[in-house]
């Protein structure tokens, strides 16, 4: 069929453009030179001007009206529905508009660096005030009506609606408070001694990201201030991060961005460049990057391989044996950082931020009172009040970005690992034995076959049913596994 | 005028995306994974394939057409006029044709890479086979009869022609190829000792890049195998690369593309992003580096400067004093490499590739017989024999990368050095005086005030001729420049 070979070439120069774009944001964060902010503003707005233009493109209409779903096979059939919905998206937003938000965002992102290492929230607002302004406007111009923030949330999570998100969250909240709450009141594990150098940190980082399967002729690592992990196919970067005095940010950080990496690595190679070729959702995604993070990566089993890894590298640092340093990687403790936070905090800085969030795209909370708002919340769930706006509403680099509806994919993500993580063990019955050897390919094969190959195949919701054999996801296997993992660790 | 204004618009994006494709070049020389090579391929192709696009655009022959050139300012002429060029040579080119180079490109620089590192010229053949078969395909559309070699050094020397700079080399020649033979006849200077650790050398580096006023803020320096600058405005970065027994190697070339950067970093700012906000030739931009690497970096003055500097570093490296360091780092010995060769012998290597190139190019020498042709002619013109094909023919990055036409603008760029040397001794007296201490700013703000500001404003010649006062460049300034300096040196 003519056209949709047509479209096909088209879309896969398309997506060869959006890795491109995508390529300058990790040089942004990792590379590029202080002074050339304003200039990567034009040249990020020049690409997503031409991005725009080709998703808008008349041509795109055309060859989908000759297409005939019917003629094509399952993965053709796939493809045309993501073209359809993206198309049907970019050409209700002005390119006027997408282009204004491109050289916003880039200039956002060094205005909150700064506003961040002084913290100082009000030199910021005026920036996210004007980036929420554009993204109301974006969700306006997408939205039939309803909440406009579903209409955000669409771009990253294709099907899911605020509204049962927030059923999903409400149910989750009250056992994850009361876990919290039962943990805390115990005595914590022994803690690290010592420091730790930065060559260690990241000879360390990189031992462990080969042996979850990373595939480093197709990557690299660097160091970022927020970690992340960048591109698909066949070019997919992470960063990492590391603090002297703590092991387990630069080492955790470490293997979740590897869980979005392998995620991309391991997509069906014949849709690379495509609009299959890359995860399927954010949601999913997470679900990749937390299941290698906590449920593998903080296992017993993994973290008593790692300890001895620890141990070559940095000698004695303080934790006497396998089962004290599982302890201590799965410590739940008081800390305002979602990204430093344990399994058990971690979902409430995220409820935190998608009411925040979803306030202020709905107009019911100004960034003026935006501080203020993020201070009371966070009183409210945790007990004690943020120190200082960097440990607070400044932390977190998505706003700047303009990533709404970002947030609420962290907890789903972790919902799906929960899920996930059930059938895995009934699937592989000698995981903790090969986990304990710091072989992960029994757990990375299963997810790659089962999840991680399809790439764009399936809808998110879909993926994650067929991995699960049919069932739906819902929290429970995740709340199941969190009371029996840090019961048992705590002693509940 | 209206016009004129959507144009600008228009090419400033161009200029902006052509900044981000610049960029995906330094990327893969520095930082990119092995394993992308083929998606980045794809990438460039869809890069240069929008790039094409925009310049063979029609708004921009109706825009052209709609603009009086006498209603406009100086700048806004030379703008026109360098935009009717680039959109003529453009629109003769299809765009099949262009894609297609940039693929190949892409694949053969990795084949090239190889080659080199295995010593095997014939596994580079036939991808340089094809590399010229596209790129006589191209000559042929540009030219409008005659040698068609001069199509393509139309790209990087507008104005230039093969027959001239065919003239220009033919009196350049005998005197250096005499100067030469005077010179090796003579007792070699006393060499350097011991071993230069890679951070020493990264440091040093790093030290007279910012003695020559390089921008950090807007820069940065890489290692990479064959040092590049790269990037126009605010975001120029250059590479270099160290050899544990050869501090000068890093050092000269750290200092030849810091000649090239500042160049670009020295524009006048309201030409960012715009045709003439970059260099205006490929021989004009060389005049920047040579000058910047010889006849400042390797005088007298600026050596007794640099030699403390390799003192505080790495303590006695068996030279004795400043007058040995300066008889060291002008050292003209034997060898095979063009980017090692000494000023003497430096040009020989262009000439052997310009007749080379050129003779490819016309169709008088088959890739099949080019690494004989290359044996033959530096045997004949050095006097002995090359070892292997990474000493030879496989030496170069350039004919990888499709630039034929390239080469000659080295020599060009050499004698433009020299005519500019002329003038910026008799402009600033104290010279010495200043480089003595490290400070180049003399030399520097000499440079950029009568020369680097101005960008593409004026034409190659013309550009040179204003900075020399008038005088057209002719080859004589740099013969008597080397004749004073190296018969000084060897005594004769």
């Amino acid at each position: 069929m003519q056209a949709f070979d047509d479209l096909m070439a088209f879309q896969r120069e398309t997506e060869a453009l959006a890795q491109v774009a995508g390529r300058l944001g990790w040089d942004q964060e990792t590379m590029m030179p202080r002074g050339a902010a304003d200039q990567r503003s034009d040249e990020l707005a020049a690409m997503e001007s031409v991005l725009h233009a080709r998703r808008v493109a008349p041509q795109i209409g055309d060859w989908l009206a000759a297409i005939d779903p019917e003629a094509l096979d399952p993965a053709g059939r796939a493809q045309l529905r993501d073209i359809r919905r993206s198309h049907a998206r970019a050409t209700r937003i002005p390119a006027r508009l997408a282009a204004e938000l491109a050289r916003l965002i880039s200039r956002a992102h060094v205005i909150w660096a700064e506003a961040r290492a002084d913290d100082d929230y009000n030199s910021f607002a005026p920036a996210l005030a004007e980036i929420i302004a554009l993204r109301q406007e974006e969700a306006q111009a997408l939205s039939d009506g309803g909440d406009i923030y579903d209409a955000l949330l669409e771009d990253y999570e294709p099907g899911a609606k605020g509204r049962d998100l927030e059923a999903m969250f409400t149910a989750l909240r009250p056992r994850l408070v009361a876990l919290r709450e039962a943990v805390l009141a115990r005595p914590s594990p022994q803690g690290v001694k010592g420091t730790f150098d930065e060559h260690g940190q990241m000879k360390l980082a990189r031992l462990v990201a080969r042996s979850f399967g990373y595939d480093f002729k197709r990557g690299r690592v660097d160091k970022a201030v927020h970690p992340f992990s960048s591109g698909s196919g066949d070019d997919v970067r992470i960063t990492t991060r590391t603090a002297p005095l703590d092991p387990f940010g630069c080492l955790y950080s470490t293997i979740h961005e590897v869980g979005h990496a392998s995620y991309e690595q391991n997509i069906n190679p014949a849709y690379r460049l495509t609009p299959l070729g890359k995860g399927v959702s954010m949601g999913v995604h997470e679900s990749q990057s937390r299941i290698y993070e906590n449920q593998i990566g903080r296992s017993r089993a993994y973290t008593g391989w790692i300890y001895g890894k620890m141990r070559d590298t940095f000698g004695d640092f303080g934790i006497a044996d396998e089962d004290a340093f599982y302890a201590a990687v799965n410590e739940v403790k008081n800390g305002y950082i979602r990204t430093e936070a344990d399994e058990v905090q971690y979902n409430l800085h995220v409820l935190l931020r998608f009411d925040l969030e979803r306030a202020l795209i709905r107009g019911d909370l100004s960034v003026g009172d935006l501080e203020a708002a993020w201070n009371d919340r966070f009183k409210a769930d945790f007990g004690y009040a943020v120190d200082k706006p960097s440990d607070g509403v400044l932390q977190d680099v998505h706003w700047s970005a303009g990533l709404f509806g970002y947030f609420p994919t962290y907890s789903l993500g972790n919902v799906y690992a929960g899920c996930l993580y059930q059938s895995l063990r009934d699937a592989v019955p000698g995981l903790d034995d090969q986990l304990a050897e710091g072989d992960t390919s029994g757990a990375t094969d299963w997810l790659r076959d089962n999840l991680q190959h399809f790439g764009g195949l399936y809808e998110p919701r879909e993926v994650i049913t067929r991995a699960c054999g049919g069932t739906a996801p819902s929290e429970g296997p995740l709340l199941d596994y969190l009371e029996e993992k840090f019961g048992g660790l705590y002693g509940l």
